[in-house]
């Protein structure tokens, strides 16, 4: 696959790390919510080998916050997830599926509690602040949403935790998963969550002191040197072994969370008020007709750009493949893929066409390892 | 400035014409409204040239339709916008400002009244879907909205006329600006509009049925060799030239349109019903204080990727410069910028600092030609 280039302009955001991670050996980028977000440093495949055994800094500020505070949030907030949170707690984060009234995915965000009346939807990339704006004003909901000056530093890998312990001391290895909590440095406080787009274990520092931020982000790597830190990114191979669904490419908008295998965010049995709720009843109580799985192919390559139709013996389209990669682990590409009813048992054979080479594969359980 | 490479992925979507473009030479992309825009094919300035003297045909699907029908499509359409429609025509496009309720522009779009309950639209950089399904769902306004399967192919520039005249006959030279009609080609009827994001005249085609699609682009390129057509894509000295704003680029949503300059499209003395309509109000009774306006500088290139500020002979920040180029027009950068009250009269004099180098500036009014 050829490569081209990025333009840049103020449109796609640049980040405080920018000029410090295109110094470190940036290679690629992508858009993420209007903002560059670094796509690889060099070889994919090293990456993820260096993120499995060492630990990485991620310049992840395209993962925007929608803040919503007020007396109306936490109605608003409930109103467009399908997770309940009336039990949620200050000091939490909650994977919480956002969809509108036809129960379409419209992003699958972490929302943290801050205050019984403040939240912040960390974001997947579409604009929420905008579905969050006109369902307030039409609503009439008394609550102020914008977009707060937070970019994400996501310290990610084994070592995270010893390299975040020296400059931030016990209390934030102690710190359980998905919980977060203030923590100091260079003068300033900063939000820090134990969470992050890998399974590899690791931190989301939510930078609100942008000159605290940079000198954080420099320390991070003079006190990591001796865990051989390095610049890093979301990895794709990583990400799919994991299955983290990523919003865009595996799900959008014309699938709903029960297609999806979020079903345990998804609440029908409660009293709480949320859009598309009659919708999933529905969806429910008749089934669903696609799945959302895993897929092995025996091959060694791909570079997906789009959806790949999944065929079967008699050249029916069964599925299609959605994000792919090839995996070090299974000396395989593996992927994740919508499959259409009932093709999606586990072990149902497909053929796939990648570079006018056809190829076999088979579905599987997510996540992959 | 190094160049960085875009990583592809389903998320950031291809076009139907994507092949087909990167087949002709293009080098750089952009992302807009999660989908690739070309943004070079080689030179800027060649491809600038090229434009104000012949046709190029453009793959600008990155312009996305949201489509809104429905009994209360005008009222939810007149609600997101300070333009006036009470009066608007079927079959014609309308420039239209879309704000919130703070007035804070949300896109700046074009709206095609495709009928009295049925419009399109043509959005700028942002997710102007998830604010309609907002404002529609907490309304409870009867209205179905989602995106249609359209992409744009725009035919610009000067010799554009006689192009489109040679597939489709004197009717499409006849239509007038910003008028659109229906016309057949390949056993698809096609919208067409006269409209474009170039001053140079020509039309944008917005393909439904991609085959067809497929097959007039290229006949385009067919019957366009004797107009010497090129591919291309919106020319950043073009469009600053012309004044054409850039959502994200020149104005964000931390703008409102009386600060930039959309007075003629803000309709205060009327009875529709629009959000941010007293906070307009409120504005214009106090006055603005800023105001977007055109600027010229000493300097012979500049590469921007963010806002950077303009100073006075005191250091003070007096605006901020957001998009520009180097105009071989005016052998000078030109540009769009944000400036403070009472900085912005024409001949205003500032400095501005360039890759750590100094050059003087002053402001003009726009377009700059």
């Amino acid at each position: 696959m050829k490569n081209y280039f990025i333009a840049k302009s103020r449109r796609v955001r640049s980040t405080p790390y920018t000029s410090r991670i295109e110094n470190q050996g940036l290679t690629a980028y992508t858009v993420y919510n209007h903002m560059l977000l670094p796509a690889a440093f060099g070889s994919l495949e090293d990456s993820y080998h260096h993120l499995k055994e060492n630990v990485q800094v991620w310049d992840v500020a395209g993962e925007r916050q929608v803040e919503i505070s007020g007396k109306g949030s936490a109605k608003l907030i409930q109103l467009m997830t399908c997770r309940d949170l009336s039990k949620s707690k200050v000091g939490r984060c909650y994977y919480c599926p956002i969809i509108d009234d036809k129960a379409g995915l419209i992003n699958d965000p972490i929302i943290l509690k801050l205050d019984e009346q403040r939240w912040w939807i960390s974001i997947a990339d579409s604009d929420v602040i905008l579905f969050a704006k006109g369902l307030a004003i039409g609503n009439k909901l008394d609550v102020r949403i914008f977009e707060p000056n937070v970019d994400i530093l996501a310290v990610q890998g084994p070592k995270s935790f010893k390299l975040m312990e020296k400059i931030f001391g016990t209390k934030i290895t102690e710190m359980k998963f998905f919980n977060f909590n203030y923590f100091e440095f260079a003068g300033a406080k900063h939000l820090i969550a134990k969470s992050g787009w890998s399974k590899q274990g690791g931190y989301e520092i939510f930078v609100e002191n942008t000159e605290s931020g940079l000198t954080l982000y420099d320390k991070l790597f003079e006190v990591g040197k001796e865990f051989n830190v390095k610049p890093g990114c979301p990895n794709l191979i990583e990400r799919i072994e994991s299955a983290l669904l990523s919003y865009g490419n595996d799900i959008d908008n014309n699938d709903n969370p029960l297609e999806c295998g979020l079903d345990k965010y998804v609440n029908l049995d409660t009293d709480v008020n949320f859009l598309g709720k009659e919708k999933l009843k529905e969806v429910k109580k008749k089934g669903i007709t696609r799945k959302l799985m895993g897929v092995i192919i025996e091959a060694k390559e791909i570079n997906l750009s789009k959806s790949i139709d999944l065929t079967n013996d008699k050249n029916s389209k069964i599925g299609e493949l959605r994000s792919a990669a090839y995996s070090p682990y299974f000396k395989k590409v593996i992927g994740i893929a919508m499959l259409d009813k009932p093709y999606w048992e586990v072990s149902q054979t497909f053929k796939i066409s990648i570079n006018d080479n056809i190829f076999e594969g088979k579905v599987c359980d997510l996540p992959f390892i």
